[in-house]
């Protein structure tokens, strides 16, 4: 199911240039975080510490598309006042990009965990685990930004319904890390840093839940944060 | 140094209506997620399930106010076209309670690791040091919302310059946490959920900083995100 928003149907070609240009600047900013969350998992898996850094580094990147795009949408509000779909999908926009500028904070705590992991003397094998819940991450958050990019609201659907399986997995590797720590305590910091690496990619995975549900408020118009996915595929049946 | 918006100075009197109380709805809110991080500190200090179990419940409300917010300053942007400092301010509120809704949050995180803390058998007395971070930001979180609700930008640097405090204090507790699961790993999984609770305490020092950042936004429409707070004062003297 893919719905357009119509947001090529404006009087004005500027404005619909402008509009689009947003949307455009958006997926931008969703794919260059998604390499970051990439280069956090990498950068762990093949002890990268330039990898690492240069995650911690492009940071900024991401910072500067927040403050460029809330500026655009200010200034589109300001000068077109766009009602109705329009209004929606501006809201939205300022809405996601937060998200997308939370999914890079917790890409550089990968980055600097790494360098810390890396740089310790001890060489902690937990990096199974945590491989698998990053690549389910990650693909989450291609499929996130898939549906934001179509308004593909069958795709925001599974994204969210994905994030249970997430914490799921997040919970599963804390429970085996406090294991771990329990049988070797020498190897408890390394295993902390392992676990805040996994609460990171949990947390990744919330954020592009939050995404895909602005994208279900974007298509239907109906508010669907805060709510079990259960009840969000109901409050679709019934709109 | 307190500004005012002026934002009574409008020619209809139903606008600023309307404006005033997105605002007094957002200071509401506020004041109730001070609360619930003050509860959360207290059921963790007192042992208290009932008090846990109410802050993971009166998550709901929070979430209600959210999109209360969201909807008025939609509908205020739709019928009024605001130009110039109305839009800055609507804007800035409907970041502002993302990041209170997020508090919310991490509130409810607090509850939930009580409840595991006091139905454990372990009693740990790792408290003191999160009593103290917790504290801080608490005090923290009210001078946030005193900045917000009085547009009183000292109070908001204030609170930016503090949140660095916060910050070591964190690591500093997160040290001694570790050198504790060192000394005895059967107290592992306690000392992990006071980390757990010492990190959420982190988290809405981060947020009350944000809240602060768009309190400097509105009041001098000077963009102060992702800079150090000496940038900051900086950009503000050069403004």
């Amino acid at each position: 199911m893919r719905k357009d928003l119509n947001i090529t149907g404006h009087i004005s070609k500027r404005y619909n240039d402008e509009l689009e240009q947003i949307r455009y600047l958006l997926i931008e900013m969703g794919e260059l975080v998604i390499r970051q969350v990439e280069d956090g998992l990498n950068c762990l898996l093949t002890s990268d510490t330039e990898l690492a850094q240069q995650v911690i580094d492009n940071d900024k990147k991401i910072n500067q598309f927040e403050i460029k795009i809330d500026e655009a949408c200010t200034h589109i509000i300001a000068t077109r006042q766009p009602a109705a779909s329009d209004l929606r999908l501006i809201i939205c926009i300022i809405k996601t990009i937060t998200d997308i500028e939370r999914i890079g904070d917790e890409a550089t705590k990968l980055g600097r965990n790494a360098l810390k992991i890396i740089n310790s003397e001890q060489n902690p094998r937990q990096f199974n685990e945590l491989k698998h819940l990053g690549e389910t991450v990650i693909a989450n958050l291609h499929q996130a930004m898939k549906a934001y990019a179509a308004l593909d609201i069958e795709t925001a659907l599974q994204v969210i319904e994905q994030d249970e399986q997430i914490n799921i997995e997040f919970d599963n590797i804390s429970r085996l890390l406090i294991t771990k720590m329990m049988e070797d305590p020498r190897e408890i910091k390394n295993c902390l840093r392992i676990t805040w690496c996994a609460r990171a990619f949990e947390r990744i995975g919330d954020h592009g839940k939050n995404i895909c549900e602005y994208v279900v408020f974007l298509v239907e118009g109906k508010d669907v944060r805060h709510i079990s996915i259960e009840q969000i595929k109901q409050t679709l049946k019934d709109f």
